[in-house]
């Protein structure tokens, strides 16, 4: 919908959302709900980085090829023969067409709840007002709330610059309708390594660099170890502690230097070294938000970057996962509708590497809690749980990290892990003590028990 | 161990639990791990039959084949091609192993803890006493409190009895070394259903019969509809309403006749139509306990069939799945040792079906509820998730089932929805509502969305 579509009359709402990602769009949705007056704003695509660019397009992808790596696990253990073959232009197509089909239900859903959507460029010109631009045209809207949820971008180094041919961002790998025969990541990160196991199970060969000392360096170090085993296992050449210089298309390959002046060649390089907010050109100044680090949008205990100006999800550095920016947006809303005083209660956020394997992390793990109380661990193994030995899967284990006898927060890594994420949540959330374990009834046999048999462990001092 | 290995000496015990199949063998190793003095008495083999003869063989079967179905789904969706074989002699193989080293391992954990093992047959002689004999030697032990836990069969109707060669009970179809071409399954309940997947799997043409006009019926009615729906797109041939006759080993074809004349032949069928308790020749009437239905030892409000004497898990018939009656162990334990007054307090039991696809449900149905309030029901359809995308897996659905607005149930069927089955539980348990939604954040992208969806989606009358 352009600005000239728009009905003339006044252009004043009760909330103004600028950024149609997974924060944004349900800040819009579910204050409309409630019946106030409101606007999105989105220069880009409804779904944001998330669904089109980011973790929805990476899980199809990754859902898809399961079966390939599924198989290998039952091969390598003697139970089944076979080969598969992913046809990768249509899984991108397919990709294409479900990422459509979602920001059309997204249409739908604007429409249906009187939200006026204006497919433009959003700034701040004074309290209370907002620019939106689009080609030539401008309009201004007023607001009561005002809610920022603009996103991040990837960060680009000098030296690193894709050129979304050869040298890769999100956004060119997921619009590859062919895969490389070889792929150089940059940053073993999430992104980093979802994207080298998509990859991989296409018969790509595997290099990863990473500047630090281990890869998803974000985990818990043993989590990071069983993940570098698996990937080594898979051929895959990593390569940690690298100081990369550049990165640059040259006749037709990705070609990486080191400052010590190693050259390592692909076919083509992935570059997934961070994310940074998209907080330029919002006209923070002109309601008095500002910024801190690279960019992100300084908040109070509410939220709130400015007198009813709140800045939610990637945007505030806060944590840079789709679902902390919905919690954010269910606040926000709560809280502008008079259901909910603050402060903003952060709940425990889930994060889940998908792939073959897994790794989920919910709550604070060891290094969090120093000096905070009395830490513990305790622990369970696959290899014990018979759903693992089922999928010949059994590499890998469930950690819960204890502080004071309450559990604080739970990791873990192997196949399907995800499956129980909500429930370790739920019981992060909740800080069980052993008194709460004969209150739930975990279902036999299934993954989950391994969580139960890591809950009942013996406790041990962390290593 | 036989009886004339045990030591001599006084065979007196705090507590002689008589079963070692999920129950029993919770209930002695936690009870000894706080220090009393235990006896575990079993005639066959440890881990009873959930280990050895039903859920954990079933699993690994079901786990091992799914490459073969989520191929065939990506397959389906022209994403890939490809071929899977099952080595069905070595999947045999390595379930034999796999519960072998199982029983090792419990056998292991019984002698750390100091638990007096006695491989024989129990009979209550009188109160405080149980007899054990093994061929042709017998022992008298002395209880303080007794835990019978001695699980159930399978069901055999006059005309129906499997020889084990052609007509199968689950012993007999987890001992095929070699799949069969045709499978007539007579019973469309759990049993019958996930090893008709295995047999499909490995390219067994798979008819089902049934006597009741829907398959599943402990489900929801829609759920059924789902399951049926995709078993018919599989081939398989269900016949429902069936009124079985008599099934037959005939010139080495299994042969079904029905009441109305009809026949149907296939190489081999299993019969699958129920469990009855194994409650003979326990000696009840020894003790002051008595039976109720086919055999369901009758307890009281804290699982006692007499002063001190439990009956837990099959035996009593209140949930027929390993979970609830290790549940009903932990509660028996914390009583005898003074930590639990009573009464037992059900927690919800939660309940899977594994396969392509699979079902939870945890709490209570609608047909539960009527008269017991306003009942209302929400649901989310997996075709919106991306994940279920992600696997080409997109029939089914999450449904919630609310009494006076709090949660009293969930269910759901689709590609890998057990893997919420925890979450689900704990709210059932808790009787979430809609103010609790907030609490917890879900993991973005997951299939533990369509839950959250089915949540926060509106709710209606029950059709």
């Amino acid at each position: 919908m352009t600005l000239t579509n728009l009905p003339a009359g006044p252009r004043s709402y009760d909330l103004v959302v600028v950024g149609a990602g997974p924060g944004g769009f349900d800040a819009a949705t579910e204050a409309a709900a409630l019946g106030i007056k409101v606007a999105l704003v989105e220069k880009d695509l409804l779904g944001g980085t998330c669904l089109n660019v980011g973790c929805i397009p990476t899980k199809l992808y990754l859902g898809a090829t399961s079966p390939v790596e599924d198989l290998a696990a039952q091969v390598k253990a003697k139970i089944a023969t076979g080969n598969i073959e992913i046809d990768f232009e249509a899984l991108c197509t397919k990709k294409d067409r479900f990422t459509g089909a979602t920001r059309k239900a997204m249409a739908q859903k604007l429409k249906a709840l009187n939200i006026d959507f204006y497919h433009a460029a959003a700034k701040i010109i004074e309290q209370g007002k907002v620019e939106v631009s689009h080609h030539n045209e401008t309009a201004v809207l007023e607001y009561k709330n005002l809610v920022l949820a603009t996103g991040s971008h990837p960060t680009v180094f000098p030296g690193l610059e894709p050129d979304n041919e050869t040298v890769l961002d999100n956004t060119g790998f997921l619009a590859l309708t062919e895969m490389t025969k070889s792929l150089l990541v940059i940053g073993a990160g999430f992104i980093g390594l979802e994207m080298a196991q998509i990859a991989h199970r296409t018969g790509t060969e595997i290099t990863v660099v990473d500047a630090l000392d281990r890869i998803a360096m974000y985990e818990d170090p043993e989590v990071s170890k069983t993940l570098h085993s698996v990937f080594k296992r898979n051929k895959w050449n990593i390569k940690l502690g690298v100081k990369v210089k550049s990165v640059t298309a040259e006749n037709g390959k990705a070609v990486l230097r080191t400052e010590d002046g190693e050259e390592i060649i692909a076919d083509k390089a992935l570059i997934a070294v961070g994310r940074r907010p998209n907080s330029k050109d919002l006209g923070l100044e002109n309601c008095g938000a500002s910024t801190v680090g690279p960019g992100f949008v300084k908040i109070n205990e509410n939220l709130e970057a400015a007198p009813n100006v709140y800045a939610i999800g990637d945007l505030n550095g806060n944590v840079l996962l789709a679902h902390a920016a919905s919690h954010q947006a269910g606040y926000v809303v709560r809280r502008i509708t008079g259901k909910d005083k603050g402060p903003y209660t952060h709940a425990p956020v889930p994060s889940i590497l998908y792939g073959s394997p897994e790794t989920m992390r919910v709550g604070l793990m060891v290094k969090d809690l120093e000096g905070k109380g009395e830490i513990k661990v305790s622990s369970f193994p696959l290899v014990a749980n018979p759903i693992a030995q089922s999928y010949a899967s059994t590499q890998g284990f469930v950690k819960v990290v204890w502080l004071d006898d309450k559990v604080a927060g739970i990791t873990a890594v192997g196949h399907h892990v995800s499956g129980f994420t909500t429930a370790a949540a739920m019981i992060v959330q909740e800080a069980w003590t052993e008194e709460d374990l004969h209150k739930v009834i975990f279902p036999h046999p299934s993954l989950d028990e391994a969580l139960l048999g890591a809950l009942k462990a013996d406790k041990q001092l962390p290593k």
